[in-house]
C-alpha cells in the first residue's frame, strides 16, 4: 500500500528559497585576493543564483549540461553551487591544484559546455584552453579589473530575472553537482551529485550528533569548494541560514586566524595539515587572536592524530574529526564522544575522538576482510565499505572502475579499518599503502599517527619496502620540526612507549625536509615508494 | 542527466537496526499500570521488533496490510512502531480516548486485519469488539496476568527469528503506519505515513535548531503514541540512539514529575494544559522535585501562552513551542529564537517562542486569503497552507475531503495565522473560530492568551456569538483559578493594557467551572457555541 504522502522533491532550490527568505538579512563574507571583503546576504544569494540561472538558460544550458568552476572560496562560486542546479544544469568543480593537461581530460570527459572562473586563475586557464573547447567562458572579476577579450563577463549575467521567473521543476534524481575525485592512482573519475543526495546529505549534516551546524554559528571552510563541495558545507550552512565566511586564495595561519576573530567564526574545516600549521601559529603567539569559546574544528580528508586533537582542545579549539569522500558527498561519519563514553574518563574519549567515528544517520557501513564482514571488536582489519543515499553508485563513464562496487552493492572505500564495541571506524591503512608483513598486516597509519606523536617529528609517512624474507617490511620517512634531530633507536623505542608492537617497527628511518602531497594536502605515499625503491636496511647505514 | 548516486531507500528499518546495534546498551523505560517499571535496551527492541515482524508474516501478513493498536505508551507499542513496518505492514494507532464507536468506525473504514492490545485496555476493545472483526487480537500481558480465551499472549510471539532471516525489502513510498485525525468536526479521517515521510521527519526533528535530540538525551513523551506518532518522537530518538522513558497510563503531573527526576528526562513533549498541570504542582511543591537542568518541554498541539512559557522559564523548563498536525507527521514549525532576535532582548525573544516558529527544513509555507497569498508583515491574516515530503497528499480512502488541498497542491490547514518579517507563523484562530466581525476578523486565539495572563484566570475559551448589526461578536468564556472571582470590567481593562484593540473587547464574559475539551484536550468551542447559542448581553445582565 503506498502512503498518502505529497511527492515532494528534495530539491536544492528549497535550500536557496529558504535561505534566501527566513534569513534574508544574514551574511556570506568573501577575501578577495586584495584581502579586502565582499559581504552578501541569503537574499543576495538568492536574487543572483536566480539571475545566474536565468542567464545560463538564456546562453542555451538544457537539463544536465555541465557548467565548470574555476574558482577560489568566495560568493560567486557559492552562486554557481545554487544557481547552476536551479536551471537545471550540474556544476562541476575543477581542482585548480592539479596540473594543466589533468584539467584538460577532467573537462573533456565531462563534456563541459560552460566554464566559469576568476579573473586571477585565467593564467590556469589559459594553460589548458587550447585543448578545450567552452562554448562561452565568464569571468569572475576579483579584481575589479574589465573583463575582455573571448569573455564574457559574470556580473553581466545578473540583471534582475524577469516577474513570475521560476526554476524549471527539478525530479530529486536529477544531477546538480559534480566532482572528480583527486586520486593517487589512474585517471582521475567523477562523481555527480543528485538534488536528493545532497539536500539529504545536508540534513544529516546538521543533526546535533554530527555536525551540530546551527543558524547561530558562523562557519568558515577552508575546505576548498571544489572538495567534495566543501564538505556540503555551503549547502548545510544555507538551509539552516548560517553565516559563511569564504577566504578566498588566503590559506595560511595568519589569514585565517584574521578572519575567525574578524568574522567571529564558531567553525571551520579543512584536512590535519592546514590544522597543524593554525596550531603552531596559535601556539607561537599566544594571545594574538581572540577566537570564539568552543569555536569547533572539522578535520576530515586524513586522519588527526590523537596528540594534535589534544593539543588543539588546550587552545580552546574543539576538534571534531570526520570521515567521507568525494564518493560519499561526503560526510560519512563523526566522532563525537557517545553516550556510552561519559563515564569512561579523558583517555576513552581522546582515544574515541581520534578515530573517523561513527556512522551518520543513513550511512551503512562494514568492514569486509579476506573471509568476509569482520567483527567489531576494534582489533580485525578489513576494507571499509559504505552504502546508503548519499554514496556514489558508480563514477560517471567510466565503467573500467566499477570493481569499487561489491556484487551487493557496496561502495569499496580502498579504506582498511577496524571497528569498535562502540561502533567506531579507525583507518588503519589504505588498502593499498598497508603494509603485508610475513603475511600479517602492518598498519601505516598507526604508525604514523604514533610517530608524529613525538616531540621532535613535525610529519611522518610510513611506507612498505620490498623485503626477501618477509615480502613486505615498514619504513618510516620523518621530518624533524625546526632545529630538531632525530635518532632512530630513540624512535623505536619511542613507539615501543606507545604501544607499538615490536615486530611492527620500521627497518628504518629516512629524513627529508618535507613529505611529497597530493594536491588536496595527502601524503603521497606512491612518490616516496618510487623515491625510495632501492632502499635497503644496509644502503642506510641504519 | 540523473546523478551518479546509490538508490537507496529511506527504510525506518534502518533506524531500528542503527539503534539496536550502535546504541545497543541505550535503555526504554516504560512505566507499568502498577507504577512498577520495566527496562528494555535497543537491542532489546530490535530483536524484539524482528521477532514481531517475523511473527505477523507467519500469521499471513501481506505488504500493505494495517495491524491496529490499543496501548498506552510503552516497549510493546515501541516495537508495533518498528516490527509492523518491518514486516512490510502498516501499524495503526487507534485513539483510545475516542467513543467506541468512533473507534469501530476508524477499525472498520481502516480495514485493519489484525490488533495488539494492552490487557488493561480489553474492557474498552469489548465495548466495540462486536462492531468489528479483527482476525487475531494478540494482548499484551501489562499487569502479567495470563493471557487466554480467543486471546493471543503477544509475549508468545517473541521467539527469535530463525538464523539468516531479514525483512522484506522496502519501497520509502510504502505505508509504514497510519493514524485518524481526532477532529473537532466531520468524520475521523485517516493518514498514511510512508517510510520516506517518518525517515525524513526523524532527520528534521534532530537538527541542531528544530528540537536537537541527541543521543545524550533522556525524552519522555507525554504526547501518546496514538496522537501522530508521538510527534514521530520514538522514530527520532531511535535514529540518534536518545533514551526513551515512556510513562503507560499514568500522566498525572505527579507520576511525571517522579519519572523526569527518577529517569534524568532531559526532553518532554505534550500539549499545554498537561504543562500547566505540572507548573502549577512544581509551583506548589518547591523543591520537592530535582528536574535536570535546561530540562526542555516541547510544547504543541494548541497555542501556549506567552505567560506560561515565561513562567516555565522561571521553573528550569525551557519551553520550546512547535506546531504540526496529524497531516504533517507532525513536525511543520519551531520557535526557537533566531539569530536575528539575539540583540533584541528578552521580550522580543519571548514574543517569538509563544508563536508556532519558522519552517523546519523541507516544510514550505504559506498563509492564504482572500485575495491569495497574504503578506509576512506579522498583520495580515490568511490560512496557513503548508507543502512538503512529509506532508499528506490526501485522506485515506475519503475522496470527499479532497477540498482540503489546493489546485496547486498545498494542505489547507484550516489555522488561520500571520506569519511575521522574521518568517514566526502566529496562529490567530481556526477557520472555523475566527469572529467576523463587521466584515473584520477577530482572533479568538489572541483574546484567550491574553485572557490567560490575567492573575486570576486559569482558563479562558473565546467563541463568536450572532450579533444583528456586525453579524457576529466575541464572547469570553472564563474559568477562574480556585478560589479567585473575575468582573468584566476588569478584564476589559486589562485586555486593553495588553494591547487588545477597543472593538476586539468581548462582549461579555460568562464564568464556568471547565471548558468543555477533545479527546485530545483541545478547547471544544463547538459545544460552547450550542451551549451558548441563546447568549444575548441583555440574557447575561453584563
Amino acid at each position: 500500500m503506498v502512503a498518502t504522502m505529497m511527492n515532494a522533491q528534495l530539491s536544492l532550490n528549497h535550500i536557496i528559497e529558504r535561505a534566501g527568505t527566513l534569513f534574508a538579512d544574514r551574511e556570506i563574507v568573501s577575501q578577495m585576493p586584495d584581502k579586502s571583503v565582499r559581504r552578501h546576504t541569503y537574499a543576495d544569494l538568492l536574487r543572483r543564483s536566480r539571475s545566474l540561472a536565468n542567464a545560463l538558460i538564456d546562453a542555451g544550458l538544457q537539463t544536465g549540461d555541465r557548467v565548470a568552476t574555476l574558482m577560489w572560496n568566495h560568493h560567486a562560486h557559492l552562486e554557481a553551487y545554487h544557481g547552476v542546479p536551479m536551471a537545471g544544469g550540474v556544476y562541476h568543480t575543477l581542482n585548480l591544484r592539479l596540473a594543466p593537461n589533468d584539467i584538460a581530460y577532467i573537462v573533456n570527459h565531462a563534456k563541459d559546455r560552460f566554464l566559469i572562473v576568476d579573473d586571477v586563475l585565467l593564467k590556469l586557464y589559459a594553460a589548458f584552453a587550447k585543448d578545450v573547447s567552452f562554448e562561452k567562458v565568464f569571468v569572475v572579476s576579483l579584481t575589479d579589473a574589465p573583463v575582455d577579450g573571448p569573455f564574457v563577463s559574470y556580473e553581466s549575467l545578473m540583471a534582475d530575472v524577469p516577474a513570475g521567473w521560476a526554476p524549471p521543476p527539478v525530479d530529486e534524481n536529477q544531477g546538480a553537482g559534480m566532482c572528480y575525485t583527486s586520486g593517487t592512482t589512474g585517471k582521475p573519475k567523477g562523481v555527480i551529485y543528485s538534488h536528493r543526495a545532497v539536500a539529504l546529505h545536508s540534513m544529516g549534516s546538521a543533526m546535533t550528533d554530527t555536525l551540530a551546524i546551527s543558524q547561530h554559528d558562523c562557519v568558515l571552510p577552508m575546505v576548498p569548494m571544489f572538495h567534495a563541495n566543501a564538505w556540503g558545507l555551503p549547502f548545510t550552512c544555507a538551509m539552516v541560514g548560517a553565516k559563511q565566511v569564504h577566504p578566498g586564495p588566503h590559506l595560511d595561519p595568519v589569514s585565517l586566524l584574521d578572519l575567525y576573530e574578524r568574522e567571529k567564526v564558531t567553525i571551520s574545516a579543512g584536512v590535519p595539515t592546514v590544522w597543524i600549521g593554525i596550531q603552531q601559529t596559535v601556539s607561537q603567539n599566544p594571545g594574538k587572536w581572540t577566537l570564539q569559546p568552543d569555536m569547533r574544528m572539522v578535520v576530515g580528508g586524513s586522519a588527526a592524530p590523537e596528540a594534535m586533537i589534544r593539543d588543539m582542545d588546550k587552545l580552546g579549539m574543539r576538534v571534531i574529526h570526520a570521515w567521507g569522500m568525494t564518493e560519499t558527498t561526503p560526510l560519512g561519519s563523526v566522532a563525537n564522544v557517545k553516550q556510552s563514553l561519559i563515564d569512561k574518563g579523558e583517555d576513552a574519549q581522546y582515544a574515541a575522538r581520534a578515530k573517523q567515528g561513527i556512522p551518520v544517520p543513513f550511512v551503512e557501513i562494514r568492514a569486509v576482510g579476506e573471509d568476509g564482514p569482520v567483527a567489531h571488536d576494534g582489533q580485525a582489519m578489513g576494507e571499509l565499505q559504505v552504502r546508503g543515499p548519499w554514496v556514489a553508485a558508480s563514477y560517471f563513464d567510466f565503467p573500467e572502475a566499477n570493481d569499487r562496487w561489491t556484487d551487493d552493492g557496496w561502495f569499496r572505500t580502498g579504506d582498511v579499518v577496524t571497528i569498535d564495541p562502540d561502533g567506531y571506524i579507525k583507518i588503519t591503512d589504505r588498502t593499498k599503502d598497508l603494509i603485508k608483513s610475513g603475511g600479517e598486516w602492518i598498519s601505516s597509519v598507526d604508525l604514523e599517527n604514533a610517530l608524529m606523536g613525538h616531540q621532535d617529528i613535525a610529519e611522518a609517512a610510513v611506507i612498505a619496502y620490498h623485503h626477501d624474507k618477509w615480502v613486505e617490511r615498514p619504513l618510516a620517512v620523518v621530518v624533524p620540526k625546526e632545529g630538531r634531530t632525530v635518532d632512530a633507536g630513540a624512535l623505536s623505542d619511542f613507539l615501543i612507549s606507545q604501544g607499538i608492537a615490536k615486530w611492527w617497527l620500521p627497518d628504518g628511518f629516512v629524513v627529508k625536509d618535507a613529505i611529497p602531497r597530493t594536491s588536496t594536502g595527502k601524503f603521497l605515499k606512491a612518490k616516496l615508494r618510487d623515491e625510495l625503491s632501492d632502499w635497503t636496511p644496509e644502503s642506510s647505514g641504519s
